[in-house]
């Protein structure tokens, strides 16, 4: 049995959601308050945090190093393309969002309106929100031109880069903070991307006090 | 010709620069003061940030895309093992010090200490220096406890995730933030990957009003 120890809103849990289910490996989901920092967690993982998956006997962290390994041990569907090129592009891709992307609108954003308030850290720092609404639309743009050329963030084929993206864009959506009016090319691959099978059990997602938009898991939004 | 923009005292440019040279492939440097957002680098790099390498007509950022890269094109010797859970090992360690000692530490010391000077940033935060200070204790003890049971940190054989590391640890080196007598298994590791070829241009780079510690270059530190 694969068990994933996450939190729901959680980009770096849901990135490692998605791929476990496009590769239709059923998971036991376990939720996990990692900021009380309870000791039988930091014995599963020493740097305290979300995601853990445990799987084939090993206890791993860090959502990258449980992505290239979920797409070693199960190659089908690929979520990495077939050459170095477009592996290095979907890579780099994944850097973007979880990095750049996480720093500038999601630290911005989530972590001041829901962590905050769940961990008990008080109220949202209102510059810190601001800058992160700025920045989200010079990302939307960014994915706007490059999907203009590619059907995909990565190419021509749905990859990684594509989950890490929607992991990102689902926790905003939940709390109504995506301008889908700003590229229509984002909302089309959002609206292809949230019809997937994959996509069911985010959007199925209930966190306490907090209410999603009605469009939150609308396929047609 | 393989092209590399980065600066000297970066961790993920000297990461790039060790597994270059430990493929025994030449590469000429650029020195890039990409804080101050030249047009020209921010097409090779919409991300505003080094490494960017430019290699078979790609330029590509993002260091771990670039390594990852490099060593499909390049696999021998290999900076990942032959396993998957020993790939899976490395990466996790790779993002262990890429993204946790890197926040924890070097964000702490070196750019308190080096890139705010270099940037006209101002002067150092002396919280974050003594933060960062403690810090580097735990992740010696860490890594002392990893190189008790393995030859190096990812298992018996040296990878990417050593590469990470020194690379790390020999920009904070170069300020004389590394109390070497903390552990006798971190110390030779650090001589043991400090005396492999692959580390000559790094111990040979000097930057203007920094000057390293007599044993910086001291393969008998």
């Amino acid at each position: 049995m694969i068990r994933l120890f996450h939190v729901p809103l959680s980009p770096f849990c849901r990135k490692v959601r998605l791929s476990l289910a496009e590769k239709r490996l059923e998971v036991e989901l376990v939720e996990e308050r990692y900021w009380e920092q309870d000791g039988d967690f930091l014995r599963r993982n020493p740097a305290g945090k979300v995601p853990v998956l445990k799987m084939n006997g090993m206890t791993m962290a860090e959502s990258n190093a449980i992505c290239e390994y979920v797409e070693e041990m199960h190659p089908e569907p690929p979520l990495l393309p077939a050459t170095p090129e477009g592996r290095y592009e979907t890579r780099r891709l994944v850097a973007w969002f979880d990095d750049k992307f996480h720093t500038e609108v999601t630290s911005k954003l989530l972590y001041e309106r829901v962590n905050k308030k769940v961990m008990g850290l008080g109220t949202p720092n209102s510059s810190n929100v601001k800058a992160g609404a700025k920045a989200i639309k010079f990302h939307l743009d960014y994915m706007g031109w490059l999907l203009d050329q590619r059907r995909w963030l990565a190419g021509d084929q749905m990859t990684l880069a594509d989950f890490t993206a929607a992991a990102h864009f689902s926790c905003l959506d939940y709390i109504s903070d995506v301008d889908w009016n700003r590229s229509e090319q984002v909302k089309d691959w959002y609206a292809k991307i949230k019809s997937r099978p994959a996509f069911r059990s985010l959007l199925a997602d209930h966190i306490p006090s907090f209410v999603p938009p009605p469009h939150y898991a609308d396929l047609d939004f």
